[in-house]
């Protein structure tokens, strides 16, 4: 069965440099859970100094909470039928949300507890978030709102994802720049509530250097990283710190084609394209201390459920046998890890995720 | 959260109707079972007389064994780490495996109880097979097992996957008719070991009339059927069995958009072209019976990790609010039943699979 194997130094290493990447531009650093949906990795970040994170869905925010995170904010539009979660968890630990409409403010006026929300708004991804320009409704938010007086108003939280759409950085640059100046614009108009400007995308955090009007970032991916980030520019191929193990099923030498147990149930179907072609994870030598790159390029060009299939495979695949394992670097770790449910590290140690109690009591 | 709605009645439909195709042509039927994953829904084919299941792996024949299944074939070319378990399992049913090389026979020496094997034979789709017109290597596979006293031959499957890759029916014949001749053509070659053909992708169980050559079919996603089944005119939209039931998050109408929560970890990121964009699901109505079509064409356009995304709403999003719960039908139901882990029934019942049992524990 494929398994998924974590470079525990390679993690470190990103966790570190984007801890000091915070720290050396004077910003708060709150990472984003939802790649690695791990407690045990979590605990990683508390050697560096973080305290407070980030995460994408109030079952996840139920999970780091018990695993003693005293700060979360749960970066994704409320839905009102989690009121009753949402409260359960702001009566133990501090809880942010997202709102990006007057329109759920009726729905929080049953909360309980304590909680502060960050307006999301749009600089120009056009996913969620109030548009930067539309003043009026963010005013009507912050008014409406302090009829609630459970409900603070703590700031702005912008996600710029369309930096995920260039590989050019002068245009990410771009992005970036209209990103912050809008942030720091918004905090300048609203400066009465002393909001803060929480901004965060793996490509940004990871090649920006000039982050002013932000007050803290909350990228995810970087943790693990992956071949999209690289396609990207965010990260050397040496970065990544997960990859998948794949036993090889079959080969087929007339057709210089491979066949691995490994497919859309492991790796997920995304692809990236890379000469022309779609591509989904890239061919590394497993070895005991991790992997290694293959000295030729080599894809997983194509993938059903449980069949993955490497083409145009050269004279390496000679020495080939069946039960052989191959070492693959994902399009996308954070759709992997959440397909693969645990970690195995380098040194052998099982590393659990939000979801692999579930896989163990099988 | 999203939830994925099972409709029982359309799925028994789906089940009747290919297990009364199946009579018709004189078939034996052994559906797959990577599609629904469930013991229970398992249960459902039995009462349609159905006997024995095809799996995608070993964990997967594990459990269906120990929900009672006797005879399971294991439709992926055998990988010699699952010796130990295929013994295990050989013990108490009857598992038959696919075998396309002979550099699989050695691993095989230390099988300890019978095992019958086909030949997994390619007739053009390039994923895996012997190629149908590699009579030699047939030979040396057949021949080369004899040395093994527990390993028996059965037959040849075929699975012709290439149908998935036009939705023109009279190239889908052309598929077909090369398929079952070709398997036609190699019973005849072997009769000496009586062998089986078997076969089975849905779009052409479901839609091909001529099954000569065939013995034996294994299709699996007509269980529930979905977008891409439906593009490729292998049934009608009130066929597809689930919908996920997304609550509505926020909305944007100045530029005509809608959130839901439902993402790639609750639908995969298989897309469809329509219409000449990609869409990841289609807008349905969800009633207290399930749910009927939507008066307009709409779907889900971007998906994110969490996040999903509808553009071009028409004024239909007038009336809608954030809680509101709106239904889409899958591209992929194999893809979205294996994330969902579990279905909820129209009536409210909630029908397990292979990977729930780990939900429920958390």
């Amino acid at each position: 069965m494929p398994e998924l194997i974590l470079d525990t130094q390679k993690c470190l290493h990103n966790i570190e440099k984007m801890a000091q990447k915070a720290r050396h531009n004077n910003l708060s650093f709150r990472p984003h859970c939802k790649t690695h949906q791990s407690a045990g990795i979590g605990n990683w970040f508390r050697d560096f100094g973080i305290s407070k994170i980030t995460v994408s869905s109030f079952p996840m925010a139920g999970y780091f909470a018990r695993a003693g995170w005293k700060d979360i904010l749960v970066a994704f539009p409320f839905d009102p039928a989690q009121l009753k979660i949402l409260n359960g968890l702001s009566e133990k630990v501090r809880i942010s949300i997202l709102i990006d409409s007057p329109d759920i403010l009726p729905f929080l006026d049953r909360i309980d507890a304590r909680v502060s929300f960050y307006i999301d708004v749009d600089s120009g991804y056009e996913r969620t978030g109030v548009r930067t320009e539309e003043i009026t409704t963010l005013e009507r938010i912050i008014e409406d709102s302090k009829k609630n007086k459970n409900l603070s108003f703590s700031g702005f939280y912008c996600h710029a994802g369309h930096s995920y759409k260039t590989s050019d950085p002068s245009e990410r640059e771009v992005i970036h720049v209209k990103a912050r100046t809008d942030l720091g614009l918004l905090k300048e108009q609203f400066r009465v509530y002393k909001p803060l400007a929480l901004y965060g995308d793996t490509p940004n955090c990871s090649t920006q250097k000039d982050f002013s009007g932000i007050d803290e970032i909350t990228p995810g991916n970087f943790v693990f990283y992956d071949l999209t980030q690289h396609s990207l520019g965010a990260c050397k191929k040496e970065d990544i710190a997960v990859a998948m193990v794949c036993p090889v099923l079959s080969k087929y030498p007339g057709q210089n084609r491979l066949l691995i147990h490994g497919g859309a149930v492991h790796f997920s179907k995304e692809s990236l394209a890379v000469n022309g072609t779609r591509i989904f994870g890239q061919l590394v030598n497993p070895d005991n201390k991790g992997w290694s790159a293959f000295p030729h390029e080599q894809y997983i060009n194509s993938i059903s459920q449980e069949h993955g299939i490497l083409k145009d495979c050269g004279t390496w695949m000679d020495g080939i046998r069946p039960g052989d394992k191959l070492g693959f670097l994902p399009v996308h770790s954070c759709l992997t890890a959440n397909l693969m449910r645990e970690y195995k590290t380098t040194d052998g140690q099982i590393i659990s995720t939000l979801n692999s109690c579930l896989k163990k009591s099988n």
